[in-house]
């Protein structure tokens, strides 16, 4: 076994605290990297909290990884020791059903195997994330990441971007088309930037006025406080999707009221409620309230490859590990620009 | 003004009685039948009983209507005296939206005239509907009905045909595809109807078992009791498309479990209360939640000339409309196989 020093929560009651670990030796078919920076999502939070569910604990969160290859199994051919490596939240899936053979192993009929807080495909053992200094995982699931992109910055793709890339891709939003992203955080400045790299016109919708000039800065043509109701009013039936990154309480009905016929609201955020919506917000101009879940692995190395030929990256807070609890305070408060990244040498 | 003969509610707390009133004289572009049959929709007792919306009264429902063409206005080329005509839920829209032009007048952005409980296009003149003895129509808004079909029996197509057959053509149902239909009623025995002759692998879904004949004898392939926990966990992940057509409250993140990845839950009830959503529900295998509403006036002919060509029409019991209280109340508790149609001669 392989030991490994990392940040867990011992407890849905507790901080996160050092603790030492093992993860397996790397196998035919794995690779082990060292992890160099990891970014913080808001469901490391949820989860070591038990908000959704409850979770496996010692819990290591952290599903943003990025770091450097130390050893491969005899059997890959994909990666070598010195090269770059990422996984998100995904370490492991089926492969045999339906959604895997298409490359869709985020709804693996089975069950994947999320990256910490799940089981690997035994259905026994736990795994541990990215808060921690080393990975193995099966080179499946293992991404490349171009040395052309800021490392630390790049980590956040890994959940943040293909969160928003994956469903701005499945229904092909561009050109013509009209975005809003609902919400400026880690996942809304992501949204922003694929909307406007694809082409689109996009606006954000906040409830902060002072994230207007973020928002423009991040390359959004328009912004609108969705605490105006002026604001609200003018911009009825005037988008064609909006991708919903809010994971606090909110409107539905008002937000289906800004879509044009046919449009797609998609919701990649979960509020703590469920969402509530009148039959006439949907029936009255034949929209859809859809949701997507992060990406498969392909579509990940996809969105990898097209941040590297453009780009584009996460803007980012680094922090030391032990700023964790901080951290996590000032992102409760949507108080970040725009997603915190651990570097990983401060464990 | 022309004389006709209706039947009216003259407020939400009064039955439905006889009441004369006037329609316009027949304009250069109008189209006036005398009305021979007209379906009786659930949306009729709604609004006269204030469900959705404070009503316009007196208020005389229906809006599917058919019967025979008796006057024409100078400039009227599409219709002539004895032609069969229909006119379903819409009379009139702006005609100028980009909603209209791209021949969706149901979702008219200038708000489209409602044949009853609704204004004509001068925003001050009420409509009345099919119950009613000789009605006038713009000729943009009367459909030709073949006179292949019964004549009874066409008349529900002009709602409960055309809010079933508009999704499934918008969804491209057909060949390949699973479609589960929610609710064996007025909508979902023609959605049934249309799903089969499209070539999907219909199911129906429904809470009562008695119902199970009459929809393999509608072409249903299969049948699902939704009380029945076993055959609802047998049926999990199954469906490319859920028709609902449930008017009653029900459970949304249920029926949602049971649509495989990608699968789209379709609206076109009503309830009275709005849909509860779990984010996962959604996120869990990018699923949609969408709504429909009746379909734009070339596609309704577009479905009445399909239903010529297959032999498609309504299951309807024909009643007396001195019979129509009795029919509320069946209707109510869903007996009805599968529309109660009114014979205006009995007015």
């Amino acid at each position: 076994m392989i030991p490994v020093k990392g940040y867990a929560a011992q407890s849905p009651t507790t901080n996160l605290a050092p603790w030492d670990f093992e993860r397996r030796e790397v196998g035919p078919h794995d690779v082990q990297f060292d992890i160099l920076f990891c970014g913080v999502c808001h469901s490391d939070l949820h989860q070591i909290k038990n908000d959704w569910f409850p979770g496996i604990f010692p819990m290591v969160p952290g599903h943003e990884i990025v770091g450097r290859v130390v050893k491969v199994g005899d059997h890959v051919k994909n990666f070598k020791v010195g090269d770059l490596a990422g996984t998100g939240c995904l370490v492991d899936s089926c492969r045999v059903c339906e959604n895997c053979k298409q490359d869709l192993e985020q709804y693996c009929l089975n069950g994947s195997s999320q990256t910490y807080n799940g089981l690997e495909q035994d259905h026994k053992t736990p795994t541990y994330g990215g808060y921690s200094n080393s990975i193995v995982v099966n080179e499946d699931f293992v991404l490349h990441i171009s040395d052309k992109l800021d490392l630390a910055a790049t980590a956040p793709l890994l959940c943040a971007g293909i969160t928003t890339y994956s469903p701005l891709r499945h229904w092909k939003v561009g050109k013509g088309h009209k975005l809003a992203v609902l919400g400026l955080g880690g996942l809304g400045h992501m949204g922003v930037k694929f909307g406007v790299a694809f082409g689109a016109e996009v606006t954000v919708l906040s409830t902060s006025p002072a994230k207007e000039a973020d928002a423009k800065a991040l390359g959004a043509h328009h912004f609108v406080v969705t605490s105006d109701p002026k604001q609200i009013e003018a911009a009825k039936n005037s988008f064609d999707f909006i991708l919903d990154t809010v994971s606090a309480p909110h409107d539905f009905n008002m937000y289906l009221s800004l879509l044009r016929t046919n449009g797609v609201h998609i919701c990649v955020g979960v509020p703590p409620e469920p969402a509530s919506v009148q039959a006439f917000s949907l029936l009255g101009g034949r929209k859809s309230l859809a949701g997507s879940g992060i990406g498969g692995i392909a579509e990940t190395q996809e969105m990898l490859d097209f941040c590297a030929e453009h780009g584009i990256v996460s803007d980012i807070e680094m922090i030391d590990i032990k700023e964790i609890d901080t951290a996590y305070a000032r992102m409760e408060k949507g108080d970040v620009r725009y997603r915190f990244v651990i570097d990983i040498a401060t464990l």
